[in-house]
């Protein structure tokens, strides 16, 4: 007998911003696997009888090794009960979530994904800024600030992240954040192009910082924490 | 006496990814101004009491001027009332969000926008595909294919969107499709890049059609429906 995985998205982290679907899916599973950012007040949907099963990462911490999540996943299905991934904001951005699918797959277990809604989404809403603006930010692009070994990556495509048209929003981005600036400061931005750090998006300790990019690269250069926040940058992080 | 206006992002059309929020501000609200994309059983939870009002746009058919949407939002919060602004997607997404909230701040409204699942994430939620991958495609892009007046724009960034490393969705994208796909492979764009038609997402009537540039280009130069559809594009297109 071959259990069913729902992946979730959890949304930025304020409970109220689950969908109805990601609290059905939350209510019916047998076995929950979460990471620490979607944990607290949205695992009270879960039913009394559920596993709940943390196997978070977050920034600047050790990481459960990912093919060791896939394995969990996969023989929790094989048990044949039905088991909820959920994943911070929506699954399919910088969720990895693919390395959990393949395994899904090798191992012949049907799954599905509930899209949920993005950080991204959520700190804009909560500055009161769109992230599109006609006839001048007409392209949104989401872009991770690290790579697998936390560093900045090293194929960024700087022509993309300077275009003075664009809204972009850098995940995970806070210790890398001053090296890129440099990197795009040299390929044109210019150095007062209006930034927001967010942190906490969408919870109670929620801080909204308006600045620009060369203010916040020294801002970050001498001052890391782990709090978990997105950067986004151009003209209508002013706004 | 002032009222208050929710902008609150619907999700892509299923009335099960509302978020919660989004449910609380519909059940709340004595006026709600819906587009026709978001309307239906989304709508179910409005009071008796509440207003309900149209002030829809669908591609290729007239739209109410955008001023008096916005205009009606003043008169209605300005009457003392909650209003909520229910809009397609998220509404900081090609929402010509700034257009109403700006007729707000001049009228000295207040407002806030709950964040909603935008199309583009359920549309490769729903053909089981990320739109990141790790290593792969660090970036993605939101972009509309179409300008106030229906044309594709004319400063599009092709850089961008010709980059092999980012996943790209055009929203509104079917009528110029062609003409922006030709101008992509001039770019250098490959042919046969995966892309993926997702038409009516997460509706009961929603079809995804994996195919390639070329071939979609093809196919929407010769026959042109009005079903509201995206088009994703990159390597992703195709796992």
């Amino acid at each position: 007998m071959s259990g069913f995985v729902s992946f979730v998205g959890s949304g930025p982290g304020d409970p109220e911003l689950l969908t109805l679907k990601a609290v059905d899916r939350l209510k019916k599973a047998d076995a929950i696997l979460f990471d620490d950012l979607s944990s607290g007040p949205i695992l009270e949907h879960a039913s009394a009888e559920a596993d709940l099963v943390g196997v978070g990462k977050r920034a600047g911490r050790p990481s459960p090794k990912q093919n060791h999540v896939s394995q969990l996943l996969v023989d929790y299905a094989q048990s044949g009960v039905h088991v909820v991934r959920l994943k911070s904001g929506d699954s399919g951005i910088f969720g990895r979530l693919e390395e959990e699918t393949d395994a899904l797959k090798a191992a012949g277990i049907d799954y599905e994904i509930i899209p949920g809604v993005t950080s991204a989404c959520a700190a804009a809403a909560a500055a009161g800024i769109p992230l599109t603006r006609r006839l001048v930010a007409r392209r949104v692009q989401f872009v991770t600030g690290h790579d697998v070994a936390g560093a900045l990556p090293g194929d960024l495509h700087l022509q993309s992240l300077t275009d003075p048209g664009a809204t972009t929003v850098l995940f995970m981005p806070k210790r890398t954040f001053p090296a890129l600036a440099e990197k795009l400061f040299a390929s044109g931005l210019r150095r007062d192009c209006p930034a927001l750090l967010a942190e906490n998006v969408s919870h109670a300790d929620q801080t909204l910082q308006r600045t620009t990019m060369s203010d916040l690269a020294k801002q970050l250069s001498s001052e890391i924490s782990g709090t978990p926040g997105l950067i986004l940058f151009g003209d209508l992080a002013e706004s």
